[in-house]
């Protein structure tokens, strides 16, 4: 794989792009947003007819921001029809399983030719900047070989999560799975401690290095303490991703009431205009339901 | 502090009393089941006459089941009645924070001149033997202050939790919530790997290295995937120990719907007989309710 579009320009896909441009391959760029387009042409991306690179390309890269974008791309924008035979879509947007792997039967349904590989990432937006993502993979054998050298700029960990699309996608909804119940669960935490009149701060030293520690707790427990300025990751996408999850779990007829009750919380939080907020702030709806919001 | 009654000579008291007989305390244990103390006099316990024994005692340490047997050995068997002024009773033992609490006051209410201090710990057998338990504890400064050299042969990581019983208990539940909603939710990702099919050992590597990361997750994530030989901690530890946290959270009218949920599990579990099971094997429950169990 030499010569790549890469669909989706937003906080992901623009590092993303800039990284493989930076490690040599031809990177054409594709965005709603044309500014965006041209701007990345100016940093080196390659310019000119859509359609000629598409039928020139080996690989198709989709980073946007739902199953609908990316059916948007492949089917109403055509990209699927005019990629040349033999070329990869290599869909890393986060979706739901069952959708990752209806879109693989729609694409097989226009051009049995192309290879389609599942391969959403984890490792937010420092992650995509850094190269250090975590990409979870899942396709025909060969098209992911042909992959490995797109996927080694991208990120420091690669999984192969099985040989059908979908499975990358799985495995992606199980991480986010316990990256939002952790989140919530730090949360009713320490609104717990709150309640009690407890030392926040001392809670968090403590349960960091205890048994009961997690990434989330560590990163997100002093956010939850201190509301930040920044904002690491916003509570509108665990909305999203743990819709994601509850919606995979329906798809294979799973048990997750701890999924289940964090996404309502995150949801409660992003229904009382909340949804831009760091996602540590989903204490604020523990805070609330505990009589001290 | 130099002579102390350790009352509570199970899996936690019994290393507990040990070590602190090897740093040169003078011990004298007390345990319903006389074979234990018994044999704990022969490794160099003081024995003799109970009640002389907790005339002359600095401290009464106290590391029995449940606020039950703490009270049982309090009140019913008089050891509060019979202790020297000034003596400091370091309640060990996991019960909940208004639990704690109410036996301070009862204790107060007999004897207004003893010290109450609340002082569970995290860390388990292991931490108990290798003396680096995680003790969180709460009471009079002064009393606070004289248990430190007996906390520092005990535990490596000592917490002061607040000022008034009940606020170490309290911090313990904060503690627990996390674990148990940590080890719940751990099954809950595996078990919707499992129904997706996905390689579990591929997965575990995956979120261990990621932000799904937790300390449960990579301790007893492969004991779910390959059920142990030996058992870290029972079922039934965390039925009791998530009761406590559900406790808790009524004593102080908290929401905690996570913590529910990851109760009501352990629970299920136990009643099933699975209760001496380890607690990794809570993923049982989610494979029989996604029809694989």
């Amino acid at each position: 794989m030499k010569k790549l579009i890469v669909a989706g320009l937003g906080s992901m896909g623009w590092p993303m792009a800039s990284n493989l441009l930076g490690a040599g391959f031809d990177i054409t760029p594709y965005d709603v947003d044309t500014k965006k387009v041209e701007q990345f042409e100016r940093l080196g991306g390659t310019g000119g007819e859509l359609s000629t690179h598409l039928a020139e390309a080996d690989g198709l890269l989709i980073m946007v921001v739902n199953a609908e974008q990316v059916r948007s791309l492949l089917f109403d924008k055509g990209m699927a029809e005019k990629l040349k035979q033999g070329a990869c879509i290599v869909q890393m947007s986060t979706v739901s399983p069952g959708d990752s792997a209806q879109i693989s039967r729609e694409v097989r349904a226009i051009r049995e030719d192309l290879y389609y590989v599942d391969a959403p990432v984890s490792g937010g937006v420092v992650g995509a900047e850094q190269g250090s993502l975590t990409i979870m993979c899942a396709g025909n054998p060969d098209a992911l070989a042909a992959c490995r050298s797109v996927f080694e700029v991208l990120g420091s960990s690669i999984f192969q999560a099985g040989y059908s699309a979908g499975q990358g996608s799985a495995f992606k909804a199980v991480n986010q799975l316990l990256c939002g119940v952790h989140i919530a669960a730090a949360a009713e935490a320490l609104a717990l401690a709150e309640k009690n009149g407890l030392d926040l701060e001392v809670m968090v030293e403590m349960l960091g290095g205890s048994a009961a520690s997690s990434w989330m707790l560590k990163d997100r427990g002093p956010r939850m303490i201190l509301p930040p300025d920044d904002i690491t990751s916003m509570v509108d996408i665990f909305c999203k991703d743990l819709g994601i999850v509850c919606d995979a779990a329906k798809q294979s007829r799973s048990y997750t009431p701890l999924a289940s009750a964090a996404y309502q919380l995150f949801v409660a939080s992003s229904e009382r205009g909340e949804g831009k907020l760091d996602d540590s702030q989903v204490i604020r709806t523990y805070r609330l339901l505990n009589g001290k919001g």
